[in-house]
């Protein structure tokens, strides 16, 4: 398939998802297990370099990509950031002109990264008054994050950009999960700030009530531009058996609006990184995943992520760099 | 100073350790308040870069070194160990032949590696029955390991290999910070295996009761040289004001002799990871450190320290390469 133009075209990606590949993850397996190192002492590399297999076919990170998404909210204009909504254009400009810190952990992982600002001169709607996206402008969307996605690559990380993102981030995660206490700082708003945004995630869920059954309504409703192309970027790696890295508390927002449409339609992520967003931790649990990093970051762009790809390459220079307890000439244990 | 010749010299040193450059703690702070985030959103990468200005004076990681240290233990004869004590010099091999894990980790963070066995043919005593090592052994050690460091390194690993070393380890950690239960299951003892650890490291105490309120004696009589080494290089890089990443738990059983004789002594040196290994978290708290990276990694031979060396290079490269509030005409929060 060539993306997403209509939602049905989404339905369908789910309902065709591929696994991984038994026979690469037994080979990685055994390769391991003649690697010159007690069995099981590197721990989760031995894991990942299985879970690359399962998904390329091969133990590889030659060709990694960073795609960063941009959006802008209406919901913004309810007080819920710390920082101005101008933010985000002059921050693609950053990007742009390779001054963020996504710039500098892409070019240190070897990552080719793009920029993708969605429609910035048009915010979505505030979605405590109503849905925060058309049909058209979701389809839109996801369609820039499937069309975003190198098939050839070995590894991929989306991140994001949008003033006001966690909360829409946090009214997902609500809808989809339930409960409260979704909201955190973000950015860094004060008790005032944080009081705005569980209060417009509440509103949020009300105005929806009786439409958040559908995870792809829940990502119309309550979802922003750059969070939907996310989603779409995911599903479609998962169709290209490209493995994915997920960032933060907005990049498993996105994805785990697949993850309750689809169980095991993440089952080609891992998680980069353990955010310092308060409810972080709540989402990787519900999505079922356990972060490599956990240092404290909460600054998105994709950054955790970026920076976890150093874990993932380490696994992947060991798997194939090191030598056999026979070509080494060691005695086993 | 030019190394460690006498008992002396080493103590000389511990009295004249050099501390960090307030100045340029300061200036690194200064400079990671102005750059386009959220202040504090890049978590524990924000503390690496101040960390590396106080001891080098300028936030770099232009020049890594990574050096590994092997030795063969009396101990090991007591049936310590998953593999017999021949591994060490095999593994040595590998070593210089490039296939282990940590050359793999070294190349992949652009480090210098270099690999020092100490004496392999002629094991250390069994510390059950007397000293592991004479004073002259002790000296000879340190010195290799303080020759070993590159005065002009930004960042020093230091790791090892050595049949037998964490039941080597786990006597000093037991004899600097008492209690018990510090024999672990190393590269994979079975239940016999580590009762017998445990039980090699109570007589150890047992052995040299009376002698092991110098932390200096505690590394002579229960150590080993590849663990004496460590220890010199680990106050050589303080000399040289050499930020240190510190390994697992033999790395960090190393470490801890200098901190047990001067608090404060570790304050140039981070912890890597969190080992495997079952008393290395004790440890790391004994020391007052707290790992960058836990992922269940517990192989040695400065493995996790290395890995943990892309999260230091991605705090330079996010500390140097990213655009300031006003370069990048961003407004700030």
């Amino acid at each position: 398939m060539t993306g997403i133009t209509t939602l049905n075209d989404f339905r369908r990606a789910l309902d065709a998802l591929p696994g991984p590949d038994a026979a690469a993850v037994q080979a990685a397996r055994a390769r391991d297990a003649v690697l010159t190192k007690p069995p099981g002492s590197l721990g989760r590399l031995e894991a990942l370099a299985e879970w690359l297999a399962g998904w390329r076919g091969r133990v590889a990170a030659d060709r990694l990509q960073v795609a960063v998404f941009a959006g802008n909210h209406g919901i913004a204009a309810r007080g819920v950031s710390a920082f101005p909504a101008e933010v985000t254009v002059q921050m693609v400009a950053n990007f742009q002109g390779g001054g963020a810190a996504i710039n500098q952990l892409s070019a240190l992982a070897g990552a080719a990264m793009s920029v993708h600002p969605l429609a910035l001169d048009r915010p979505t709607a505030d979605f405590t008054a109503g849905p925060a996206m058309t049909e058209a402008d979701l389809i839109a969307a996801l369609q820039t994050g499937w069309k975003a996605v190198d098939p050839e690559a070995d590894l991929f990380v989306a991140g994001e950009m949008g003033i006001a993102n966690t909360t829409s981030a946090a009214a997902i995660a609500a809808a989809l999960f339930g409960g409260s206490g979704w909201a955190g700082r973000g950015t860094g708003v004060d008790d005032a700030g944080l009081a705005r945004k569980e209060a417009a995630v509440a509103a949020g869920l009300a105005a929806h009530a009786g439409h958040l059954d559908d995870p792809v309504e829940v990502l119309r409703r309550l979802g922003g531009r750059e969070i939907a192309a996310m989603t779409g970027a995911y599903l479609a790696a998962r169709m290209h058996r490209v493995p994915v890295v997920l960032d933060g508390f907005i990049s498993c927002a996105a994805a785990a609006v697949l993850h309750k449409a689809r169980p095991g339609a993440l089952d080609h992520c891992i998680a980069g990184h353990l955010s310092a967003e308060g409810a972080h931790g709540r989402l990787l649990a519900a999505i079922g995943k356990e972060p490599l990093l956990s240092l404290g970051m909460r600054l998105g762009e994709g950054s955790g992520a970026a920076l976890a790809l150093g874990v993932v390459r380490g696994a992947v220079a060991c798997h194939r760099g090191m030598a056999t307890f026979a070509e080494a000439g060691v005695s086993g244990g």
